[in-house]
């Protein structure tokens, strides 16, 4: 988000068949709650023209970036690595500890998100493996949750850029304009 | 919750062959954090086994319905509905309100999730209609971040009854238990 160091989400293991539309869900919520960048490794590639394509209409900063394999992206990573998993150590509990390496020491962050059966060098270079609940549920949820508690809210009012559509908030209907008439 | 008036999350709009993980992402989700009960409406009663399955083995309570038509459910509600969309009022604006209906008056509250294209009258009926940001992304992202203002994050210390399995939070790796052996 502009002014904080980078945010980056590593989407990892996409099974192609089965995890279109959570992959761009991935991408999608990346983009809206704060995070610059996302990074679509091996078939999850396929889902960047769909991210891309949002950003194109509703503004950005932000960066689809595709990769043939996830290793590199996480071993040559120069800052802090979150992976969420619901094996992790409780997200209450961490927290101020990587908001605090986020905004004080001002590391770039990357937050990894698997689908089924991550390898376990993955836990292994994570700096913490966190969990939103020790719960199954889905990775989209954590990484939203995770999100919205790393900048405390504060990406609920981030402004895009360079949209060419803009959706005014109203108590019942759609409103959208185009940018600039807002 | 446990101690909370009733919460329960209507999924609609589920379009088979598309939705399938999305919806079951919506159940688990609910279930995780914090919501009593999730009605899959139509097509989407197909993913009631799926979180069942995952009910009896992390245990509840988690109630999981499923309707032919959500009409009936949502026009006999008693008590507050709030549907989230992307054309809502922002979260961080009405969070207070609706957390006030529901803890104070006792309300049970029902959170509409559609997929896309929600019929117009979802929004009449709607006593707020809500949006976790104005940006497109995923109802799954939505209802966790919902969620989690909502019971101000007291789900993430939900305890879970009658399970099977407790996994315990681990700094690295993966540590399963049998519940009773924790």
């Amino acid at each position: 988000m502009q002014g904080d160091p980078e945010v980056a989400v590593l989407r990892l293991g996409h099974r192609p068949g089965r995890d279109e539309r959570i992959t761009t869900h991935v991408g999608l919520t990346a983009r809206a709650l704060g995070a610059d960048r996302v990074i679509l490794a091996g078939d999850g590639a396929s889902r960047a023209d769909t991210v891309e394509d949002i950003t194109d209409r509703f503004g950005g900063p932000f960066a689809v970036d595709t990769v043939d394999s996830w290793r590199p992206t996480l071993r040559d990573w120069d800052g802090a690595v979150v992976h969420l998993t619901m094996y992790g150590e409780e997200v209450q509990t961490v927290e101020s500890e990587i908001r605090e390496a986020h905004r004080e020491r001002r590391d770039p962050l990357l937050v990894v998100v698997g689908a089924e059966k991550v390898p376990f060098d993955v836990y292994e270079t994570a700096d913490w493996n966190v969990g939103v609940t020790n719960q199954p549920h889905s990775e989209i949820a954590s990484l939203a949750v995770f999100l919205d508690r790393l900048f405390e809210g504060r990406e609920l009012d981030r402004e895009f850029e360079d949209a060419e559509k803009v959706v005014v908030p109203q108590a019942v209907g759609k409103r959208v304009v185009d940018a600039g008439d807002e």
